[in-house]
């Protein structure tokens, strides 16, 4: 099964909005076993449109389409596809319905123009799409293949997608049973993973793969079974799972999960552990992405942002003279930052950084991209020095990964 | 000119990693009068990038590629380009040099492989890529058109478009001068906006083009003048400009300015004012988007992340009573986070965030997206109510824009 996206949108060709969509659907895709072969972003441009579908359609049995279905004389996705299909547009009484819905809620009332967000083309299935007004549209053509047509709004496409798109999608090319397992990895480098778990990976049964995505920090391993049967298929990957840890288990971070944040989460709730943050350099960005997650409040306290020395000194109870004697990037403020945001907030792990993200602010001795990570867990306090290199961005995040996996060390290591 | 940008990569179609690399192409080339007819991303797949190049040279004068140029063997495209081209590779002296100035400041051996990284084909024009080891490649084609390779990984892509790519574009298609003028709008939609200063856009120059960029909390407006005299558009532009603060000078946040945190620094630095935070449902976010943008230490001392009550209590010194008779979600509460900030960090300004973000924790009286921002100022302490919906991650990215407005709005009224 072969699929071809089309994001539609002049404001994705000025470069005003990032293409997300595209990565959302692409791995939504991917996780059922349909390989993406182009994602082709065009204009809100008629000619373009319909050539797009036209030569997307010749080359896969899948195209989905996002963007264009607003209800402004510019938004002509719908239009083109009437056109295409060779079809009229009529009111759906079930999408009148929902755009009343969504109308009466907000208290604002149905104006013509919004009301023609309920007509969409004879010739298709509407797909009722219940977090916006506009619909989404399922054509099934002659030869068996599908186009279907979704908002370009993030939150609606991907509601759409999740709960409706990708269930009807497995059902018409009855793509058969598909389990994914995804195996977080951290602390070991994707070449000597690779080396370390080479034997496993060839001894894996001929329907599961395995697939390495590396991210920032970490590597995300994804065993994908196919076949007839769910339930045989789990077995199988559980199987091959509970013969990885002998091999790999030191740098298990955990089963079914998406990044170090989440990673984080997990193992303090498990643990029933606290946590509090202390971030110079990473200017709050540790604490924005664990709060980023649901329930975060469950294990973590909260935090200081400590930008000036004043701030460090008031909030931390960094010493002035350890400041003054050894700098506020220096192992030794890292330890107080740590120990002192513990104690106020009374947690049972904190951590912190001071560094230099640049690009002022360094010298000979503490070059821009000098960071001190430190630790105060329930046994000790201590910091590791990190050069993270000249761009301001990317010791930032740098930065918060590295603090999220001496968090999870720890308690890998430590909490039995 | 028309433009395509081709994206090559196995790890864009599964949905690894976002295609940032295009957006920021995109608004580079759009800015200098270039405009992008199509994106299209494609894997790492010998005919699908021969037939992407040809397909998209026969529409434009310009593709541009990035991606596939590391040194591992699925990475294709210096391959494909050479068959593309009908020529061959061979070392050029200017990229080993490069290659080997980089190897020896990371203090790495040049293996074989590294080597062949200065390996171009010999019908391309190298053009050096100061901060990488995979050079650029420029083609001038037979009938005057140009084709680009560059490498995907973005902060080289970024140095070589910004400058080399852009100038050499701008000189082999005489693109003649074009100027580029941003204003940031603030506290108006962009329909009632679009009514106000309608006979002001129809008064403009012919040779000035007005573009609207919504995004999220703000408009940008965007001038680009074009002709032969550098000088006289900069003058054009500049008394556009001025004739635009008398109709709308009580909603511009700023000139040349890219977003509301750089609005706040440029506030904050110019009036020599300081800031610091207290972030509840935010979490750090406010603070992580203060600190992304160099010299954020000029004006903001830090702040808290008060994610639970405890932490309301200690280091903000909110009261426990108010807690329990208005409960966190509260007016009084952020009056009391945002004073308590204040006072501890001795600032000018403080903005506080308390709400819920959900999905969890709403109730009848306070459903999920209630946020409560607390302003203090040297004048006065005050709260303002929002409901921002029921999306964990908008929530919160609306909350971070609604407190950078209220400090905007603040200080272009108080502060002259």
């Amino acid at each position: 099964m072969r699929a071809s996206i089309i994001s539609i949108g002049d404001e994705l060709l000025i470069g005003q909005v990032i293409n997300t969509n595209a990565t959302q659907m692409a791995q939504m895709l991917t996780s059922i076993g349909i390989s993406v072969n182009t994602v082709l972003t065009i204009g809100d441009d008629g000619a373009a449109i319909k050539e797009a579908l036209q030569q997307s359609l010749a080359k896969n049995d899948i195209v989905l389409i996002t963007g264009g279905l607003g209800p402004t004389k510019d938004d002509i996705t719908k239009k083109c596809l009437c056109e295409f299909f060779d079809s009229e547009l009529y009111e759906n009484a079930e999408a009148l319905a929902n755009v009343k819905r969504i109308f009466d809620a907000r208290g604002y009332e149905l104006t013509p123009i919004n009301r023609q967000q309920a007509w969409v083309p004879r010739c298709c299935t509407m797909v009722n799409n219940d977090v916006g007004t506009a619909p989404c549209m399922w054509f099934d053509t002659k030869n068996g293949k599908v186009v279907v047509s979704m908002p370009g709004v993030p939150h609606e496409m991907d509601y759409l997608m999740r709960n409706k798109i990708i269930p009807m999608l497995q059902e018409h090319f009855s793509t058969g049973a598909i389990c994914n397992k995804n195996i977080l990895i951290q602390g070991i480098g994707e070449s000597f993973l690779s080396d370390l778990i080479e034997p496993w990976e060839l001894s894996l049964p001929s329907n599961i793969k395995l697939a390495y995505l590396p991210q920032s920090g970490m590597v995300k391993l994804r065993l994908t079974g196919r076949g007839d049967d769910r339930h045989a298929i789990d077995k199988q990957i559980a199987n091959a799972v509970s013969k990885l840890y002998p091999i790999a288990g030191q740098y298990i971070v955990g089963e079914d999960m998406e990044n170090l944040p989440e990673a984080v989460a997990h193992l303090f709730t498990t643990h029933h552990l606290t946590l509090c943050t202390a971030e110079s350099c990473t200017g709050g960005s540790i604490g924005s992405k664990l709060t980023a997650l649901p329930g975060a409040s469950r294990y973590y306290m909260g935090g200081m942002i400590t930008y000036s020395n004043e701030a460090k000194e008031t909030l931390l109870g960094v010493q002035h003279t350890t400041l003054t004697q050894y700098g506020a990037v220096s192992e030794a403020t890292a330890c107080e930052m740590a120990a002192g945001a513990r104690k106020t907030l009374h947690t049972d792990y904190a951590i912190a950084t001071t560094g230099i993200a640049g690009p002022d602010g360094g010298s000979k001795e503490k070059p821009v991209g000098t960071v001190w990570i430190g630790l105060a867990t329930p046994a000790q306090t201590s910091a590791t020095l990190m050069h993270f290199g000249d761009i301001r961005q990317q010791t930032i995040e740098r930065a918060c990964n590295k603090a999220f996996s001496m968090l999870i060390h720890d308690i890998n290591n430590n909490q039995q």
